[in-house]
């Protein structure tokens, strides 16, 4: 059993390309015994986003501070503490922080 | 896309024997498209608990409000928001509110 709180979890910067004031913490990642799939904690501070792109696997989001949109084709959605998302496997989305403070939320992908 | 709030899902009871003032929102569940794990909100009322229990599947787990304990094989542990866990496959747990307002949690599972 692992139990923990994300303040002991380094935040470490995203450096992938259109990533923009955006860091990482990896609750449950590959150096943990999760089974089926990672936690990871994402925080955007204000002015910034992640890269608006697709990858094959999914996302679940959960938001847990700030404000935020989701963009996808078709427009972007608002995202404040207490939404949640399902990213479906190929879906083009972004996450932008539209508020002047840390836009905080939980992201699930299935293990590698 | 699924974007949603979690108040706009039912909060319903949860009868497993064992659990006391327990309810559960599935916000991603087998009705949703989800395509490998599940997404459920659980509210444990002051007093109340979940059952003490195991099960061949993990939970990964994420404190949003409250206070309570994760009591398993050699005692308890402290939760607060913020706190995130894993429960392994077959390790007993259970969930306490140990505090005087909800304890509210995600508690993530692999599709059945």
């Amino acid at each position: 059993m692992v139990v923990k709180h994300y303040a002991d979890i380094t935040a470490e910067p995203v450096a992938t390309p259109g990533a923009e004031k955006v860091s990482i913490r990896w609750l449950l990642g590959k150096d943990s015994p999760a089974p089926h799939f990672w936690l990871r904690l994402f925080e955007v501070r204000p002015g910034g986003h992640s890269p608006y792109h697709t990858h094959p696997s999914e996302h679940e989001i959960f938001v847990l501070e700030g404000s935020g949109r989701i963009n996808a084709k078709g427009g972007g959605r608002p995202l404040q503490p207490g939404c949640f998302a399902l990213v479906e496997p190929g879906e083009e989305h972004q996450f932008e922080n539209t508020g002047a403070v840390p836009l905080k939320f939980l992201c699930l992908v299935p293990k590698e």
